[in-house]
């Protein structure tokens, strides 16, 4: 494979090789933040190189759009514009050194001196619930008779999120007070929220858009996705269970949903795609305008993801993170075409910038939910921290952390970053 | 009552008063979007206003404000920058008329020559469900034996919508494709929306935000409110019965959300508050963090809300609409304060421009009803038109009208003017 002459994007655990080059907005103590590329522990100022003429063999609109403070411009400009962009940083990350570092060397800031910032200004940001597992593990616990509703298998479900409240990887998170009623009690009572949990998710952003009143067929739809990231759609689960009914979640979410800061192109992930679910014999064919024969081919993404866990006391004794789960968004029963097509399909318009999430990915097995209400069972079956803690929601000062990556025999490691966010006491 | 020497504004029917003073963007085909105030039958350039000087005796801030291209400037600065802008405008257009002519005559534009604007970048949209009747009618029609939710008289219940489909009043609305089953089918089916509706609804735009994690006490959520219009909240009825669960209403809403385009302050509405519903013997007092004597006191609106609608071929016999609908915003269960307070109360971040609704606004009475669902209690017993038309929901070709108003013996009626839009074809 092509290795890159910054030494760190060849060093094999990297989530940054030359194959990934995700993008990202980023400052230092001198820099407004703008937008970068990582490369191994690098980080190249794409403003600094369209001022500089470095992307003069593309067109004004691509440069222009690299001298923003966002990357909403770069997304507006589609598929075609972000594939160009990457092809040109391919050639001078990865091109004779000596040339490349002459021009390149000055505009490179270390990974671990820059503040990332959100990749975009979010318009609107629409959260799913992909994951068969997870509606079903989910359902089982509210509907043990019928779990899995008559929809789930027609329809993407989907909802609309709080644009607002969206943070980057490393905000605190202030556990949320809210109406939550016992099952005793006679009246619900306002107060901190005692199931505070993650949920584990893909999130994706809308490159072009489309005009409202116009739809986006099945085939188009990968063309209006920029690229994804790690997604927490933080959760409070006894508000949820509260105030849910009858118009979904609005207070157990809106509170924070954290974004890792890299967005992985879909050309770093093209070696990594795979089939869509497969479906049982009983299942129905996605209806017509769900269903091409490329995204059953390969509209699903084998990206691993996992959570890591580490509370205050763990820190304090000086204890690392534990994984505490590990899944793949391959086991997603909707693709993120499927998602793209149905969001669009009542002419509903997406706007570059616009962020989509997967809903929580969970699989098959108990090691693979993507939140504590499925891993514990709603409380019932705790989990074990080392040291003798033990968890059914999260408490205060507990750090979770998702890690995402793409592994394959003889291909660079392409990896998410982090998306990290500590628990802070109610106020 | 002070008149003003714009004689359009003291004819006794206008909307627009010298006690109205609405803020709206406006263009002309000489003039860029910009802020400004209706006036009976004029628009005051608040943009021109504030590069004449005209606006000098207040902070700079405020000046600048009204040099911006949407009101989201004008509102971060909260209700003491409004209420200043607005007692000086009132000075301005109700003073000693010749003095007064010479600054502003050539910044007026006839309202007849004027394109409106969403007043705001609008960044989230979020809408209640805060009418009982109106929850307690459309819970009748899907679950007979239970049709207002043990939560109901606790939460103010809402929900996120999208943003990047509200529009302003006049614009078209395609009838949406969707996924709905028949009661009888096997599998649902792809196609045209057959149950388009309207909802009644005031729509209110925050002025000044929250810090992410701060809660709104209910005392102070009032100064959080910059101002009041009319919304639109088309539902696609059949789609929304086959998708809504379990996360709440998505594609049936989120094609086009209408608002008229004048903003109508707080301070116009003084003279019309009310008390709030008064709840029965058996209804539970609001938890105290939703709870204050003065919202007690006087925390509902006496808005009177109107649905006209007009067919095709009403309009080609030159037939005018008919009035279907008049209600209330004074019946709604929940305040408009009560609907801020919660929303921030788990510390999700308002931001100045984002837009509450309440809900379609349904009464006691049968024709006080915000929507054709609850009308025609779901098409089974349409409403007459002139001509031999029935109506179970819109056809193609129906324009829906909503008119907003405040009356009251001894002074001027303060109105929103219109929201409206016609059902075009499904494409």
């Amino acid at each position: 494979m092509q290795t890159s002459w910054i030494e760190s994007a060849n060093d094999g655990v990297t989530d940054f090789p030359l194959q990934n080059l995700p993008f990202g907005v980023f400052s230092t103590n001198r820099l407004d933040p703008r937008v970068g590329v990582a490369i191994g522990n690098q980080v190249l100022d794409l403003r600094a190189c369209a001022e500089q003429g470095i992307l003069r063999s593309l067109s004004p609109a691509i440069q222009q759009a690299c001298t923003a403070p966002v990357l909403n411009r770069l997304m507006l400009l589609g598929r075609t514009a972000s594939s160009a962009l990457r092809g040109l940083l391919l050639e001078i990350l990865g091109s004779d050194p000596v040339e490349a570092r002459s021009k390149v060397t000055r505009i490179l800031s270390s990974a671990s001196d820059v503040t990332m910032h959100l990749p975009a200004v979010i318009g609107d940001y629409t959260d799913f619930y992909a994951s068969i597992y997870h509606a079903t593990n989910v359902g089982k616990l509210f509907r043990p008779d019928n779990p899995l509703l008559p929809n789930y298998k027609y329809i993407p479900i989907g909802y609309h999120g709080r644009a607002s409240s969206i943070v980057i990887s490393g905000a605190g998170v202030k556990r949320p007070n809210g109406q939550t009623k016992a099952a005793d009690a006679d009246h619900p009572a306002f107060g901190p929220s005692r199931s505070l949990d993650y949920e584990l998710e893909v999130g994706f952003f809308i490159g072009a858009g489309n005009t409202r009143g116009e739809a986006i067929p099945i085939h188009e739809a990968e063309n209006h996705i920029f690229g994804l990231c790690l997604l927490n759609d933080w959760s409070a689960r006894d508000i949820q269970a509260w105030e849910y009914q009858p118009l979904g979640p609005f207070l157990a979410k809106n509170f924070a949903t954290a974004l890792s800061p890299w967005v992985v192109t879909m050309e770093a992930l093209e070696p990594f795609r795979a089939a869509s679910f497969k479906r049982g014999q009983e299942d129905p064919e996605p209806l017509p305008y769900l269903n091409s024969e490329a995204d059953r081919r390969q509209g699903a993404i084998d990206l691993t993801l996992e959570v890591w866990l580490s509370s205050q006391r763990m820190r304090e004794s000086k204890q690392a993170p534990i994984r505490i789960s590990k899944g793949s968004a391959r086991d997603l029963y909707w693709t993120l075409a499927q998602m793209v097509t149905h969001h669009a399909s009542n002419g509903c318009n997406l706007q570059s910038g616009d962020l989509l999430g997967t809903g929580t990915v969970s699989g098959p097995a108990k090691d693979s939910a993507g939140c504590l209400l499925e891993m514990t069972q709603r409380g019932a079956e705790p989990i074990q921290l080392p040291g003798g803690e033990i968890r059914k929601f999260l408490e205060d000062g507990d750090e979770v952390i998702f890690r995402g990556f793409c592994e394959r025999e003889g291909y660079p490691r392409i990896g998410f970053g982090e998306c990290r966010g500590i628990i802070l006491p109610a106020s």
